[in-house]
């Protein structure tokens, strides 16, 4: 098979601040003693956190609230930007001070607002990388110990 | 928003049977002591188990062989199919019956070919759900305690 050119770092960085500005959903891939957890969720960037929000009572936010460490996908398998963060729970007063109003517009739904508790995690990225084929995973390192390599 | 009406167990099950038959790639989330992992495979179905092959040397192999949990994720993230399983290694004699050569054929690759070591996991569902949008969130267990359900 052939594809398309590998592109450049510049290229990547901004293909994925694209994607993290406008993305709808988000793999969220977290761990605990009773094994491995994956789900979909939506989520905001203010350009340099990810904030996502989760029932209370899920499996995501007991992992996160145990160890705080998460894996994100964004994109489709054969266009991916994987994410390696850390997580840690964002409190009301912040939630108040536009974080939660943010989320809510992007997604057209405000947590706040249902019936169940959710609870809201902010996610530093620590190392991002972005490719699409195979000729692309050379060279896919976008960031590393949360700075931009770009 | 508005969505079309939730779909039938049987029609679930049906779509999901599909992807796993036609599928190129799926999220595999697994965890270990330093944290959760996740990245897209290239997989085989047998119409009971997946089979997946990945670098020796990767964490998603690491993980398997050290704990064996995993969970799949099939699908765009509104209309997923969601897999719990368990791992085991496939051993040289049953790839050489036959599991290599199908997955070779099926994703025109052969990781046997290939000039470093590849491992190779046979994983057996024991949970699978399926949704599309939150009207669908209800009626999403598909399979339980390795029984379909329907």
């Amino acid at each position: 098979m052939t594809h398309p050119a590998a592109r450049s770092l510049e290229q990547r960085i901004a293909d994925t601040r694209t994607r993290f500005g406008r993305d709808e959903d988000v793999w969220v891939s977290t761990g605990g003693s009773k094994g491995p957890y994956l789900v979909p969720l939506s989520f905001d960037w203010d350009g340099t956190h990810f904030v996502i929000s989760t029932l209370l009572a899920s499996t995501t936010a007991r992992h996160l609230v145990e160890n705080g460490m998460v894996r994100l996908a964004f994109g489709p398998t054969r266009d991916v930007t994987m994410v390696e963060g850390t997580a840690v729970v964002i409190l009301d007063e912040e939630l108040d001070a536009g974080v939660g109003e943010s989320y809510a517009r992007r997604n057209a739904w405000d947590p706040r607002k249902e019936p169940q508790r959710y609870q809201w995690f902010r996610i530093t990225p620590v190392r991002i990388q972005a490719w699409r084929e195979a000729n692309e995973l050379a060279g896919r390192d976008l960031m590393k110990q949360s700075q931009w390599l770009g």
